[in-house]
């Protein structure tokens, strides 16, 4: 292919390679194919993606000389459940053959599919191989590299779940071609993240080329996917399991999961949340003394050129705030934040003041 | 303590301690609270096991000064389910103050609660730690090593599931005292497994002090248990998630698996299901001229010297073989078997025929 990207994420013996060019999907079979044992895959995808992909996915598995089965649920992060997950675990275990631990699961679809394949994959015969085959840019950028996966509690999102790594992950950019311009806006808010968290001239790229992106050019997408891969990659591999630098990543996830939780998940893209989180976090910082206020300037002039909002009437302070301290990642009941010092770089502070908060977000309102 | 044992499992970053002694359950809070982090405990005990000891670990952990809560579900094998390990995570999640990741389980119970426990430990958030306080033999000396965690589903046992190591053991031997005869020889079936599988030595410790280990004398059981745990310590740590050695563990599974859909999982202890199981194995090796028939006959002589029976009347050979055939250790169709070569030593072999599995059973019945 004219521009295939490999970036390896080094994990010792969890360590896989994350391939991203356009087309891929057809590749899916041989790279399958390629891995020791495998004879039976699984692919879990949800019922938008198994209508676009999974007949390809399929063929491509089957010309590969493997048994390949289909399992849909009904799309939506409504449906990353428990019980979902229960559905899907009956069905591995009716197919016949009956399945060994040398089955392979492909998760096929965006984030929602990729947490929860990734989790049965994890617990499935106490844990089977599994390939990523992401097909929303958020998923591209962010779930397909460092292993967590999981599903929602009523309680919160991503309670239950375990850090499973995959084998290797197949992204095939031509799969944005079908999103809705607010999904795939979605994910280039995280793309924006990770500029802001490691690198400002990725910021740049993003800015330079917002409307080939806009229109998913395939060498520009693949570019843009593989930079971000390998930041996160690099992240991931200094902290696997989230007790350190990992914790950047979060940056504009701690305001960012309020305002997600008071807005409801249905009506507000995960990256949308995220690019008002990161604003929030830039006034916070702003107001800490850590950095210039120019910071949040420079970021919402990138946000809103690749279609994202910078504000959101309606947010209410107090519901969000107490939100935020029922937060998974509160320690001990104090909120941790993710601030910015300069563009390129972050750090972690459990010192912002509830009236610091409250400022942000009335400034987003 | 006037005989404490200390067996490390050396597995690497997830290495950790396995203590044998009488009282140990009282050290429970002091353990607990040596860990980095740790505030907030959750005990998950069965019905059973709460009643008898529950109180004890909690005011154990109160006494270190830790937030201790006890979670119950309904004793028995039939409760080992998703549906249950559901409403545990409802339990856990609904803990005030909210649980983070310094939460701490406790898995107190026998093989049931070690599995499904450790379960909900390897899933929430993601995984957080845990203690594991094994009540009975047969936890005592094999749930209590190797980090094999899950629950069972309609399709067979133990399907859904998680490697997950815990953060230590603690074997308090004075809990056995509660036990039925049935079940403590339920333990010392795996007992005479682990001797057959590595150490003759063993198997003569069993025989000379029988009636001291059927009175669960304290110095003599702490000295049981301790030799169990080092010698499966020892194949696991060769082998942590099962693709080699870890497999002659599954000394007597094979057709004990099968006996034990077949008979039903209420109506036979699952350490009966070993020692048929062995007794079988040996025939089959017997018959296959790998070893003496002498050898089924000196394991049969300890089985029953420590009240497990050597024939199960009823037993269907044709149902048992097709439900082995269906067993997730199957690989591609074709049933392994773990056989003895020598008292002390096995070898796995995929080449038993139909009619010398038949043959085992039907000397069983």
């Amino acid at each position: 292919m004219s521009n295939q990207k490999t970036i390896n994420v080094p994990l010792g013996e969890r360590s896989y390679d994350v391939h991203v060019a356009a087309g891929l999907l057809d590749t899916l079979g041989k790279t399958a194919a390629e891995m020791p044992n495998v004879r039976q895959v699984a692919i879990i995808s949800d019922s938008n993606v198994a209508k676009l992909y999974g007949n390809r996915a399929i063929e491509s598995l089957a010309d590969a000389g493997l048994d390949a089965n289909l399992i849909e649920f009904p799309a939506g992060e409504v449906n990353k459940t428990l019980s979902t997950t229960s559905d899907l675990y009956d069905r591995l275990f009716a197919l016949e053959p009956a399945i060994d631990r040398d089955l392979l699961i492909v998760a096929l679809g965006g984030g929602v599919t990729g947490d929860m394949a990734g989790f049965v994959a994890a617990t499935t015969l106490r844990g089977v191989r599994w390939l990523q085959c992401p097909t929303t840019l958020l998923a591209d950028v962010d779930a397909s590299v460092g292993g967590k996966t999981g599903v929602d509690h009523a309680a919160g999102k991503n309670l239950i779940g375990a850090f499973y790594q995959p084998g290797g992950v197949l992204i095939d950019v031509e799969t944005l071609k079908t999103l809705p311009p607010a999904v795939l806006s979605s994910g280039l808010a995280e793309c924006v993240k990770h500029a802001v968290i490691r690198d400002p001239s990725l910021l740049n790229f993003i800015e330079a080329n917002a409307e080939a992106l806009a229109a998913c050019e395939s060498d520009v997408m693949t570019d843009l996917v593989a930079r971000n891969v390998a930041i996160k990659a690099a992240v991931v591999a200094d902290d696997e399991r989230e007790s350190g630098v990992r914790m950047h990543l979060n940056f504009g996830h701690t305001v960012g999961h309020g305002i997600e939780a008071f807005v409801g998940y249905e009506a507000i893209t995960h990256g949308q949340v995220i690019a008002l989180g990161m604003l929030a976090a830039c006034d916070i910082a702003a107001d800490m003394g850590l950095v210039d206020s120019s910071v949040r300037d420079r970021i919402a002039a990138v946000l809103e050129k690749v279609g994202l909002a910078t504000s959101w009437p309606g947010l209410d302070v107090e519901a969000i705030w107490s939100i935020m301290q029922h937060d998974k990642k509160a320690k001990a009941g104090r909120v941790r934040f993710v601030l910015p010092t300069r563009l390129g770089k972050v750090e972690i502070y459990d010192n912002v003041t509830p009236a610091q908060v409250a400022a942000s977000i009335e400034r987003l309102a």
